[in-house]
């Protein structure tokens, strides 16, 4: 996996490519077990480079849908959950839109905090997956070793070693960090909210995936900016071209993107997709900010790069944080805010201070012992399989029609509701018989996502999920 | 000392009457162990009634110029320090001003932190006072019965158990909270940040103290607001009539001030012209924003009531920390958001989600122990004699007709040079010779304080730190 030189347009080729075998394996033309056309055979039927066509297909076994047999080609893969079409990403009218979800998302969140409640409408690691005792360890050697540090005041940038841990991981992901690159912020929250208003104003217009991550929407919403949503796909994410007709014709100051494991849709850009949103961006100085809080969330052998890997000018702004992996409640995150380093340090320093010195000391001794990695094994593999199951159970008690996003990682599946069902209809429905799920509603300005919801895989699969599962598919059999 | 009944026009009278014992005590007319005028001479030679003169002398003890004897009267308290004369506060033409202080700001805050200053630049606690080793200790004990809470996200507003703890003090100045009014911050810069981003837009004016706290000036340039500067007391802080003539010929959208032991004057604004501030505002529906961190830290008996105690409409929004009294580190603070309560509790969500869980946790393990208070008592008694010294040494060292404030709470003082003598030309002939002190031209976006510098008593009393004063005397002497 690594960063083949790839243009603009071969992106859009490679795309054209994958989605074709996909859909010869969603249609039943190819079956478990066939093989998929040679290299040879499909760049002489698609017209593309060899290369283009070994990297679709290197996607497509990333994502399961084949695999390689030694010298022999690839094949299509048994999948149990083959037969679940991937959802549609409507296409969208370019135009900047105000942003108005504060309150729906309030009353999403508290509903899934109410107790008995079983909370498939969070997007929150599962508390019995954190490695919550060997943290805590970490923090009191901390405590004891570095009590005085732990009291005081960390330096604005964040603590030293913090930084060093995570920088020297940055190798895993593409980048090349030195300590001073990085800043270390309360959650990748306050890293985004920071980034976006040193590159935008109140009235700019920013272009963002849609669906959207509802709290990228109300950050938007709430520095009174304007959201534009661009087309992006469950599978690959943003559309390029799509984001390219945009920025010819509107005036886009900064563009947010989630390309590892995007939330709701799981998506994951090809890394020759990432190169060219970064190029495409660059060339217009227009900054990316870039979320990945979900990319060690990987069900493969690899970490995914992030889009930043590809920054050679510095426009692109790294948000990312431990709080899905390690510990919500510590809030720790950091940033690699490239070319913006001067403003975002000034602007954090200025609106919240320093972040807090013992949980940064309490993360970075669990990086540096290796606790970290061990933790991150155990929870990748299950996450597979919790999203895997419960992606089972929606096929199997949904109505006949739904679709299902398959993810490469993260812990949350973006349900398509056959026609007629409404998702608002169905989250109502559900909380009034003790399950939460989130509609769709709350991840788009535009109506376009009234018939999806998002279902979160991150509590430990068990009967009472199931049983959660299959009440949401009985109250859709009735909405159908 | 409560909330006697007291209209915007008793304010004036009370302090025209305070100033004046003020004046003949510093005057030497009247002199140590002297008899100040019975309450009834004064309200005679006055002509204000005798609850105002009351309420002047009770003042005048609480700042430690009289003392009461019992059934005798009030007498002149025999003070080393009473020869030194306040600074000065220069009046203000009433201008909105675009604030420029971040890149001198920054210089200043990195050379207090060169190893090997003797950082007098600094309005951070010492650590050397800070209840260190019994807050690790609270940690220790939350993280272990706590576990799950601990690592888990708090709610938006905080957790429960801290919130009650604050709920519960805040009678000790004069307030009456429920829970949930009540809503934690990173800080108190969160909570201010948080709090003018809902009642001002970039292009406002917003009144502010002067001098004024650089990280306040900071915040207003970082969104683009613009500054009034209004003319504050070094003893008795907002100036109420340059305030009124403001609000009557610019459009202020807010008011922040700093009434108790304000940064760096020291001043403590009496009740009754926190009344009629709150009334003043109130009156035109203008948001007071009250920052109160160093509240805790009074010399004498009672902790000084906070703005908000005079609050019936909402209109004030209270911001305070733990950060210059338990853990600067900790990074945390709380609100008291009032008629803003729900714009807040949605801006803060999304621009920086929830507050760290284990060290909030901590903290309120801490407070419902007995611990905190145990520990302020100590700090309180350390910092009044810290001050004392400082401001001896400063009176010893420094050129005749330096002035000193002489603050009844807090750590910092502000010394206005004699003539001639420059505060950043100071600063930077201090910091060769290994001292840092605080140019007074960072406070202000004015060039009114050249002449004044900030020296911190926050550091442990020894000759190291009366050496560092005696340097810094001998290079204004040099400079006279």
């Amino acid at each position: 996996m690594t960063a083949t030189l790839a243009t603009q347009s071969d992106v859009f080729l490679y795309e054209r490519v994958e989605r074709r075998v996909r859909t010869m394996i969603e249609d039943g033309v190819l079956k478990p077990g066939d093989r998929v056309p040679s290299l040879r055979q499909m760049h002489r039927q698609s017209r593309v480079s060899i290369a283009t066509v070994s990297q679709a297909y290197l996607a497509l076994e990333r994502k399961g849908y084949v695999e390689a047999r030694e010298k022999s080609g690839f094949y299509v893969r048994r999948r149990h959950d083959i037969a679940a079409a991937l959802p549609r990403a409507p296409s969208q009218r370019g135009a900047p839109r105000r942003v108005q979800v504060g309150d729906v998302v309030e009353s999403v969140i508290s509903a899934s905090h109410r107790p008995g409640v079983v909370s498939l409408g969070v997007a929150n690691p599962s508390a019995e997956l954190l490695p919550v005792k060997a943290l805590t360890r970490a923090m009191g050697r901390v405590a004891a070793r570095r009590t005085l540090a732990s009291v005081r005041y960390s330096l604005p940038e964040g603590m030293g070693e913090l930084r060093r841990q995570i920088a020297y991981r940055s190798r895993e992901f593409g980048c090349q960090f030195a300590p001073d690159e990085l800043m270390v912020t309360s959650g990748a929250t306050e890293g985004l909210a920071t980034a976006l208003q040193v590159v935008a104003r109140s009235g700019d217009a920013v272009a963002v995936e849609s669906p959207c991550y509802f709290q990228i929407l109300r950050l938007i919403e709430s520095l009174g900016m304007l959201a534009v949503e661009v087309r992006t796909d469950p599978d690959t994410g943003l559309d390029l071209n799509a984001l390219q007709r945009n920025l010819g014709k509107l005036d886009i100051k900064a563009v947010i993107a989630v390309p590892n494991f995007h939330n709701p849709l799981g998506a994951l850009m090809p890394d020759a997709n990432k190169r060219a949103l970064v190029e495409l961006l660059a060339e217009r100085r227009i900054p990316l900010i870039e979320d990945d809080v979900y990319g060690d969330l990987h069900f493969t052998g690899q970490r995914p790069w992030v889009a930043k890997a590809f920054d050679r000018t510095g426009n692109v702004i790294l948000c990312s944080s431990f709080s899905k992996t390690l510990a919500p409640g510590y809030r720790v995150g950091w940033m690699a805010p490239g070319r913006f380093a001067k403003q975002v340090g000034m602007l954090k320093s200025a609106l919240s201070g320093t972040t807090a010195s013992l949980t940064q000391l309490a993360v970075s001794e669990f990086l540096s012992t290796g606790a970290y990695d061990r933790s991150m094994r155990r929870m990748r593999r299950t996450y597979a399989e919790q999203v895997a199951q419960v992606r089972h159970a929606i096929a199997r008690y949904f109505p006949a029609g739904t679709r299902i996003t398959n993810p490469a990682g993260g812990f949350v599946l973006w349900v398509e509701l056959p026609d007629g069902i409404d998702g608002e209809q169905l989250f109502h429905a559900a909380l009034e018989r003790g399950v939460s799920i989130t509609p769709g509603s709350v991840f788009s300005t535009t109506a376009h996502f009234g018939g999806y919801v998002r279902i979160s895989a991150g509590l430990p699969w068990n009967e009472r999920v199931e049983q959660a599962i299959a009440t949401v598919g009985e109250l859709a059999h009735a909405m159908g």
